[in-house]
């Protein structure tokens, strides 16, 4: 349809059938499905009545072509006007193949293998049914309590919006050419990763310059490579809940950004303006969130209850209902749903591509990716004749899929038992638990302690289970449960190398591991080919690669803890810097244990002959930043070669260090070549006191490295033409 | 002198005799000091000429009547203008005399009390030729990790903007008709209180309505009555050092608020502008600075190198110049300094007034009732006539002053020690270390247990020693160290009864605590007289009184924590919350381990009877709260009633409550009373998303109740007129 097609749609529809299009309601409200009528809980409170279900304009979570065609067809049999249905979900990191989660795709700095995966996530789902997923989540975060930290990709402004771009490319790319893709919904608008205290949902509060400088940028990549929709934030930003926030939405993202998308509230986020405080009752949790620019209400019934009388009573103009129904019936339009309601859903599509090994393969791949190597003591890589012993409450299990993977399943998952099998002898692997991830027993400690004895190398699999982080998974301690630690000192205590491989959907205080062990990879949640990416790696098929996307913290006292730090008036490290009256911790260094860009290989990697192709450019001019990254160690490997710049004065504080580009090299053994960077005035822009987005002439640093800590630095200069 | 008088003597002045009325520089520089020449370090480095030193405008740190007069004739004798010193100095707890510390002062809720220790300070001050007290601090905070939290009264607006007034009535009264006074200077401006990560210095975000809302308020309040000065924070605020912010001072400060007193920079923050990033080189520094209304230097030289050639490069008006020294003129003559340079400095008046019993009387008073007991399992109070262990590295120690007491001495502190002397036998109190702070022995172990084992009750002193708190003394682990946990741990072994006695300038993760302890006092840092408060405490001759001015974490994972919360839009303790997706922490609980306004009394007080006078009012109205409040328990004591209010629904979030009102009442045995509170639209008003400072009409919250966690509740509503 064209647009006046769409537009005389909209004026055949009433005013309900209307405030339909701007509800979305979970599957078992709807006819055809499996699980249809199984309403509990709040659901049952909804009120919502046949005829509202028959003009509701959204499905959530509904998956399976079988069931999505079915779902449709009743659905549109129903309808008065026959308007289909739009099926969205959250398919997160993958659908059925399940790859890392975001935090550790953002640790494979791997933004083409990123891209490839979501591509991969979208064909799952859309020959499920699903038009439009739940993701990218974009939320910057420095907040390792905050248990949706895994679900995006990190702490960095510029890290973060490549993904952005990444993720919305691979799920979305061309919605109108390719029938495998699923529009794109970025979430969560906006700065849902600085909840105060860590914990989920909590007040979220930080100026206008901290917000257009860090965390919005990611939103707006997103944006600008054409996603489709936006989902609002649970928080309150600055006083106002997101969800009812004019000023966020009708403001910024409306009129400042041009978004002509659909917005859509999170999970009840309408309704939820009451208990926030800002509305007395659903009806005006239905003005405000409409009047914010809420074109759909997700799992609540405010519109459907109100907006009819709040458009009677002249609270509300119709026009304003009716652009958020345009903008619908526009997504429904561009996803061909007029013309096929079922899109690409087919269930010998299913077959074909559900678990396809070139999906696994990815999966595989990506996951080895993200694995970061954050100490080696010669333990690694292991030698395929050696008897070894894999201890540890991940040893065996199949929760390494993460949060947000609610279409993956165990049996389809490789554990790091099943992984590290293909690599040895059936003889020279043994296996035992040793405790679980939260409690064990005296006995599953003996036996894991007498199977380690008979092995020459200790394999020890710890971390969080899936519901330690995720949504509302905020936890105030950030170390791991005392049971693991003290199995994993046990074990040390045989005298032979142990290499912990850990499991886990946040930064963690790894102290107690690095203090106990010769070598730690961080696994995150690695996915479906978990098992078999981390024995890649153990048995040195794959060298290490990832680097991590956010800092390791000290101890969670130190939290929040960022790479891009400002120096502050004192800063501890100056050359003149008293011993007391310095900013710094009395009880712990102000360094992250493991700080941003980290991570290590079984290479070694020299960086030398930094050089700029000018000491000083016009905002017209470029300049090339070279340096020659050799490959001193004895295996192939990639290496994150990253560039930083530092604005040495601004009108507003600027960052010690910003990641500015970064790019992923293979090398061979003594191979070396040449990175070229290019830095334009572009990069060197930063939000002014009054807001503006411009670069000032001037002084900046450029540090090139093998992460954020430990960088060569040269100097530049800005000059106006 | 007049103003015209004035105006006719600055243009009498040089441009250079100007500049040195704007900085201000530290004892030593100056001729007639006891320390002079001993210039060491970055003061060194200044480049401060003779010429210089003569025409500087006030003196940092002096005191004693000797010196300051001593200091005060020669350099009006070598000043061309005769113009005297204005001689300044951090009174910020007692001057000879130790008070409690700021935070402790605060738990005592006794606004009179608070007013006469400020007072009795100035007095000791006053006669020691100091004329400006860096005085009071205000700044709100929510941070226990953050070492400077001791030196404010707490984390709530009304309670610290309230004790704001109290201590600027305090040190300055009528600064023009009682000589014993000194002018008071609130610091620091602003929100210096919320440092990320709770590092001192470090970045202050967040957004203006949180600025105008909770951390501006108390600033606010010590302006209104009347004080006389201002100093910059260190921090940045909102990607700008406070010390270099016009928004914050030329606009907010000085035309919105109109201030036209003094502003000075705290030490040496002018020249951090360097470091900060937002200047290149000290002439930068002198110039933002300037334009942002910074009047006076502190100890760096930005202006003498720099003010000059930037007023003859046209880059600063000199009328700017001038506004700034003219303020400094004018409150050297309301200190009367033309007329009588020397004041109230004076020999015998040291003699007289220093530590004078009535001082030490007061000291013991407040001391006293900033104690707040955290727990008491039927351990308190002692009896005299059993046997008491007093252990622990604060049993006898003189280190209770706390930061910011140099005027205090070891020599006049009553330790823990010598104040439980005076209630018992000399047989019956043994006493042994136990332990160090941080460190302890074996031996002192085994000896402390030897020496507990002998009495029928043990008193324990723990605590952090004065320099893990106070300027630069951030720490991540707000934990007692191990060493004093230990000890504790074995002395309750001993199974007698064990009382810890806490001395320290933070909220502290007291857990371990409060557990191996039958009772325990929150000391704070109690002052020269804090042996005699806590042993009058300890032995029931005073009631203890005190409540907690600051939540105390249940860990520090759970920073920030604070009683005047918002609700986020999944409240926990909703009657339909689910169990997992809502505001909450995995591992610990939301709350406080003990909240604000918590403290405990040998008494037990019960409410009643809370009724309002009626249940709707107009904004030209009045409503009475009315409480009955009875001593259900058998000794005589001091309540602290509380009055909190919630607005249930507002235009932005509204706290969960708030405190709008306190009294102090004291009853006998079985006494009752009805308390009075009352509530008018005044205190309805809260910023909403304009910044608009207003009320709404709709329905309130009251609730009143011994703390902000055990209250009472009922309603009323605000209508239109």
């Amino acid at each position: 349809m064209n647009d006046s097609q769409l537009t005389s749609l909209l004026n055949k529809m009433t005013l309900h059938e209307k405030v339909g299009q701007l509800v979305q309601l979970a599957t078992p409200f709807f006819k055809g499905a499996s699980d249809q009528g199984q309403i509990t809980g709040p659901m049952q409170d909804m009120g919502i009545g046949h005829d509202d279900i028959e003009n509701t304009g959204s499905v959530l979570g509904a998956s399976g072509a079988k069931e999505t065609i079915n779902i449709q067809k009743k659905h549109m049999e129903d309808h008065r006007l026959g308007l289909p249905l739009l099926f969205m979900s959250d398919i997160v990191h993958g659908f059925r193949t399940i790859f890392p989660v975001p935090l550790a795709i953002g640790c494979s700095w791997d933004l083409e293998l990123a891209e490839k995966s979501a591509s991969l996530a979208a064909k799952e789902a859309a020959v499920s049914g699903v038009h439009v997923t739940f993701a990218p989540m974009v939320d910057l975060s420095r907040e390792p309590r905050w248990g949706r930290v895994m679900e995006a990709t990190g702490e960095d402004t510029c890290l973060n919006s490549a993904f952005a771009r990444s993720f919305v490319r691979g799920f979305q790319g061309d919605l109108q050419q390719d029938a495998y893709k699923v529009a794109s919904c970025v979430k969560h608008f906006a700065a849902y990763g600085a909840p105060e205290g860590g914990r989920d949902y909590n007040t979220v509060d930080m100026s206008e310059w901290m917000l257009r400088e860090s965390y919005l940028p990611a939103y707006k990549a997103a944006l600008d490579e054409g996603c489709e929709m936006v989902m609002t934030a649970f928080n309150i930003l600055n006083g106002i809940p997101s969800t009812g926030n004019k000023k966020l939405m009708r403001d910024l993202l409306r009129d400042e950004w041009n978004f002509d998308g659909v917005l859509i509230s999170d999970w009840g986020a309408v309704k939820e303006l009451i208990p926030h405080g800002v509305a007395e009752n659903e009806k005006e949790s239905a003005q405000k969130a409409l009047e914010a620019g809420v074109d759909i209400e997700m799992m609540t019934s405010c519109y459907f209850k109100h907006v009819g009388s709040l458009v009677e009573e002249a609270r509300l103009e119709e026009s304003m209902i009716d652009e958020a129904v345009l903008r619908i019936l526009r997504l429904k339009n561009k996803l061909g749903l007029f013309e096929n309601p079922f899109r690409e859903a087919n269930e010998a599509d299913e077959e074909t591509f559900i678990l396809a090994p070139e999906h696994r393969k990815a999966a595989r791949e990506l996951a080895a990716k993200s694995v970061v190597m954050l100490k080696n003591e010669e333990a690694l890589p292991l030698q395929k004749n050696k008897k070894a012993a894999l201890i540890g409450p991940f040893a065996a299990n199949t929760d390494i899929l993460g949060p947000w993977s609610w279409g993956g399943s165990a049996e389809d998952t490789v554990t790091l038992y099943t992984g590290m099998k293909q690599h040895l002898n059936a003889d020279d692997l043994l296996v035992a638990k040793g405790s679980g991830i939260e409690t064990g027993t005296e006995q599953q400690l003996r036996e894991a302690l007498q199977t380690a004895s008979e092995a020459e190398v200790i394999v020890v699999g710890l971390g969080e289970h899936s519901d330690m982080s995720g949504e509302a998974g905020s936890r105030a301690d950030i170390r791991l449960p005392e049971i693991q630690l003290e199995l994993l000192k046990q074990l040390k205590s045989l005298g032979k190398p142990v290499i912990a491989v850990l499991f886990n959907g946040r930064p963690l205080d790894v102290r107690d591991i690095v203090h106990h062990a010769d070598a730690v990879l961080e696994a995150w949640y690695p996915g479906t080919e978990g098992g078999n990416a981390i024995a890649d790696i153990l048995f040195g098929d794959v060298n290490p690669s990832g680097k991590l996307s956010m800092s390791f913290p000290f101890s969670v006292g130190q939290v929040p803890i960022y790479y891009n730090q400002f120096n502050t008036g004192r800063p501890k490290d100056a050359p003149d810097a008293q011993i007391r009256f310095v900013s710094q911790y009395l009880d712990i260094p102000n360094e992250a244990l493991f700080p941003f860009g980290y991570g290590l290989s079984y290479n070694t990697y020299h960086y030398s002959n930094i050089s700029l192709s000018t000491e000083q450019i016009t905002p017209a001019e470029k300049l090339t930043v070279h340096v020659d990254v050799k490959n001193t160690g004895s295996m192939a490997g990639e290496e994150i070669v990253q560039l930083y710049i530092r604005d040495l004065v601004g009108e507003v504080v600027r960052p010690l260090k910003e990641l500015k580009d970064f790019t992923k090299i293979t090398l061979q053994p003594g191979e070396a070549k040449t990175v070229e960077f290019t830095i334009t005035e572009s990069q060197l822009r930063y939000y002014h006191p009054d807001l503006d987005y411009k670069s000032d002439p001037g002084e900046f640093e450029v540090f090139v490295g093998p992460n954020s800590r430990d960088v060569q630095a040269r100097k530049f200069k800005l000059v106006n033409a």
